[in-house]
């Protein structure tokens, strides 16, 4: 791209005199950190045809007042928006990791105390395996790149340069590519860790634990990833148009979708359902239970802040600001409508209720979370929240068993806050539902393989025996509370 | 102001090429953030008045050394300063949400076993329900503007811009103002949920969820904007010259004095009192109000920090990592100084008394966290921290049964600090106790009005048969450790 | 240096239109705040001297590729590049210190329920008392200067300027140094609180409250900083080339010694072993102790990543993002291969070796998280974690009673993490080696002398009595779980 060449040595600073055309190079340059959009482009250099490429992209993807706004501004340096938009990467990056620990301390405490360990090993062993599979080779397939497979040899570590692949020149295509490449795989890391994360808490309480980990190997390594290329890796849904600013989709619904698969597989722990009953099985600890809300709510600022993918100007930073506002209000209308939905419902405000609630909110404003509208973001976060709500019913009905909510939280807000970007946003409707529905086909399918070939090896569900005892005692070798559980007295 | 003019198209980089006068105007540019001291300006356009307006301000807001040592600096371009402001209230105000966590994990650790759900619930409920009424009302009450109405009736979504309420320039308007309204907005919407967090520590383990929940709404939509644009909305304390950086008084006190009237209003819990005995009704968890010490201690870094409200330039990053350190050391000295007060007092160190001295050193510093002496940091904080632990035998010996402590930290330390900032700074004293009672009348006043509408229409607090049940089963309808708690077995 | 001459007034941004040799010192002027690099210059105006001195070692701390891609950047005005620095320095440093809740967290999780009060107020206890003496004396004593004794007395809050000991030209040094000093000092505080962490664990659950206390002061005024002097403060070590990106020796084998000369003094806990049998003593939440690892796992993005000390330019962007991903990947290869192991060798995978591994792989990688061959870092951490599963049994045969883990964790993975960066890396193992010993031998005899003195003074050790009843009972008065606990009922 002509912007992007070397700045002058003796004029060091000529983008900024530049005339229109160069202002709006300089603009894109700023702005193209979007999800491997650069990516697509068959070459870097061929900055004409990209640009026309780009240009349609990016209006959809960032709501039509980003680009209207920007030809006023983009004054900024090309090697500082490089470090902006890379320290945003990271930061936001180190807040998604961070909603590991959050469902971590929400499953540990929705699920009984015999449980716990488990779940607790659960949770940091996916986040460790998503990350080396996706390093191993779930980026690669995500993001092809002009050449994947070589790609990937080198960044195996058989190049010097690791991740970096253009070993040869790679700071020079770090400041054209307008980030560090790792602070992208750093971010898109921690995404694919929050789709395997959605999965443990479903199936808690009677999944084998290798059996969980296999699934997540194939989760982050396959599944996930073919998915993913669809649309952020500049795949067929992005060539339709189909819009998913942070994953509605292409992360919480593709983990609601694999644990309700794999929910249906397992079927539900003993005791749940006996006859027409559905017995309650509470949860050991509520305080961390709403720890754990409270770790998503603030990763997820992360989450959706974060996939604005720049932070190189002043439009982008406007953008990230608007994104944290819709993002806090989505989630503070789903708490308020779950808990109006469960008192008229009930007759009183069920903690869990309130909790999914925030939950619901976040996924439901993730897929659009641009909006410039914010009551819109209330309304959306509350129809979030009073589906969940409405749908954590209707799946004990339909004898899903559960345990911690996520199929509602992840799976019917995903739905609906992809569907919300294509009555309210700036995406059509059509295209949203094609994207959701192939998307689910193809998530569900796989991984009732993937789970169907796990259960056939080495078998998905603990003995009975061991599940009454607790999977702690079974699986782990260790009590999570033995000085107070029922099991210590 | 002329240097605010919006950038030419034709020669987008006119400030960096002015005389020295254009560079002041640039330097008061990347200052300008400050708490909302452009809307003082009748209109923003008015130059010369503003800025003989703002310097003084400037002035006492940030410490003499901070307007001195400017003109060699300010190099930093608009949009570069733009940016930095923005992420900056942005990553601070993700730490002041997560300071909601901290609240709730310091209550939950606080009371007893069987109220802990509620307070989890009533923790997470206030943070939403703060966030829309700020949303709604409480900014444009506190940053009245030009307007407020029709910013207010834009802002609920009547406009296509939403919040950026200069909606055909919103871009441009935001380049002016130096940073993005949005990343202001949520920046200051943590502020309120704080105010809010801290009354509902207070009168745990016998309020009623709902009637809790209407006061929330009369504190963060009415109460404290009104008494908050006296100050950072420009109005008449600021004319005074009351000087509170982060909101020792703004934030904690009118927190804490609304906890206390509502302490006087509901009364002591059963069993507090009997007789002339005081006895002890013990949290139900330590590391979980261990937790939420130190998660508030991480998120009071973005309270402070943030409250800098600029970091476009060295000035403004050196103003921030002074108030860093001078947070962490007050701190550090309430922790001391509690540990030892205690342990002379006493003869033991009340683990609750170490991290209320944190938590007391914290707001101690909060009236003025940008001292050049660092050394004064950790006296004015370890004032605090023996201040709170006097306190809090001293409220017990009044029958004001304060379940977490919060009076103590949040009142009485704010009004210390408060104070403080007119002893060993640069504040008057006499305006800082002019605000302080006026600001301590008015909320006494509005929450004991609104204490009493709240009572008579639907009851403060709960029965005593729930009381003793806990409100979990009465108000939640579950239990927090459904197979640990004495209720359990 | 000549790129560090103070700003000229008339002519503020000269750097910028230098010929190349210009932009090579303006590239070492955002580069050059590696930890206290410009402090081994006699005087900070020397520049030929100081630059060709840094060359090299910037080499090594950094890896050849970081240096030989610089000369086409560096375009950053050097004010932007000292607010890069400078947010860099802060936003770690909160992360780093928020590990001291992940630590009291762990720490909480791996207790007995009878003393986890005394180890949560040990915890906050000890990160406030690091800061305070770091602040009066240990900084001082790491990072000398030109004359640590005035800046030593100014900084105690006898000039106005506190900290910031150029005080009347704090500003302009403030701007040639890079970065503001105060964010510096915060940055390096939390590293010694860390320090302290480490020993709390190891010796818990028997030791004295303010004999620790004691042992604290000295270890954070003192031998933390007399050892970090050698090679952060420009001293032998770092003459001699030792490398330590991060402090996997400085840091984390420092507090690893002191636990280990810590727990040979104080014993064994009554019960752990009994003739020839080891018994468990199991610790009374793994949510807490999990909670724990992931808010470490969190804050090790702060402590390795803010390492690179600068942010200033797309090379620094480029480092801390490579830092990052191997950072993850370490810890991600931790508890892979402590799962791996623990499985093979128990039968069972111990959820505490899951989380011990991700803290080995987290050690094992601080010393050298530059690399650029990511495979390399799953690699080292992949070892730390088997390293750690051997150590604890190891340990544990050899009769010393380690809580929590810490010396495994800390001390060996510390300690195979600089060696591996001598056989991987830059380093040269033979150097790596020295460093070691030097800082092993000199931290063990210090710790010795200390704990031998303060054994003889008051006394290291609770009574048998208070041992079995608890320390929280004997010594912080109250009980952390006052309804669950075996003591409650």
């Amino acid at each position: 791209m002509q912007g992007f060449a070397p700045p002058n040595k003796d004029n060091p600073n000529p983008p900024n005199h530049n005339d229109q055309l160069g202002k709006d190079t300089m603009l894109r340059a700023s702005l193209t950190p979007l999800k491997s959009l650069t990516r697509l482009l068959p070459a870097r250099g061929h900055t004409s045809a990209g640009a026309s490429t780009l240009a349609p992209v990016l209006a959809l993807a960032t709501g039509a007042w980003f680009v209207a706004g920007s030809p006023a501004l983009a004054e900024v340096d090309s090697e500082v928006a490089h470090i902006f938009n890379t320290f945003s990467f990271l930061v936001c990056g180190a807040l998604v990791m961070f909603m590991a620990a959050g469902f971590a301390m929400l499953e540990a405490g929705l699920v009984r105390s015999k449980n716990v360990a488990t779940i607790c090993l659960k949770n940091i062993a996916l986040y460790a395996v998503a990350g080396i599979l996706f390093y191993v080779i779930g980026y690669s397939i995500m993001y092809p790149g002009d050449a994947w497979l070589t790609g990937s040899l080198e960044y195996l570590g058989f190049s010097n340069a690791g991740l970096l692949y253009n070993a040869t020149d790679a700071d020079v295509a770090d400041l054209a590519t307008g980030y560090s490449i790792s602070s992208d795989w750093f971010f898109q890391m921690v995404f694919v860790a929050t789709a395997a994360s959605v999965v443990s808490g479903t199936i808690a309480e009677r999944t084998k634990l290798w059996s969980f980990m296999v699934f997540v190997v194939v989760l982050t390594a396959i599944i996930y990833p073919i998915q993913g290329s669809w649309t952020w890796g500049g795949g067929w849904l992005a060539d339709l148009g189909f819009s998913d600013f942070a994953g509605s989709t292409i992360v919480h619904s593709v983990g609601g979708w694999a644990a309700l698969v794999g929910a249906l597989m397992v079927g539900p722990r003993l005791g749940k359902f006996s006859g027409k009953k559905i017995n309650a099985l509470p949860g050991s600890s509520m305080p961390l239970a709403t720890l754990g809300t409270f770790i998503l709510w603030l990763g997820w600022f992360g989450f959706n802040g974060g996939s604005v993918l720049a932070l190189g100007s002043a439009d982008a930073a406007t953008d990230m600001s608007i994104v944290f506002v819709n993002t806090n209000l989505a989630a503070a209308g789903g708490v308020v409508a779950a808990m109006i939905t469960a008192q008229i419902w009930f007759g009183k405000v069920d903690l869990t209720m309130a909790l999914n609630g925030a939950l619901a909110g976040l996924v439901s404003i993730t897929a659009g979370p641009d909006l410039s509208n914010h009551l819109l973001s209330i309304i959306i976060g509350a129809i979030g929240g009073s589906l969940c709500v409405a749908s954590v019913v209707v799946l004990e009905r339909l004898r899903i068993d559960d345990v911690v909510g996520a199929i509602s939280v992840h799976l019917v807000c995903g739905i609906w806050g992809t569907l919300a970007v294509g009555i309210f946003g700036s995406g059509d409707l059509g295209v949203q539902i094609v994207g959701i529905l192939a998307i689910g086909a193809f998530v569900s399918i796989a991984s009732l393989i993937a789970w169907f070939v796990i259960n056939t090896m080495m078998g998905l569900r603990v003995s009975a025996e061991d599940e009454v005892a607790g999977l702690d005692e079974a699986e782990v070798g260790l009590q999570a509370y033995p000085e107070f559980g029922k099991n210590s007295f």
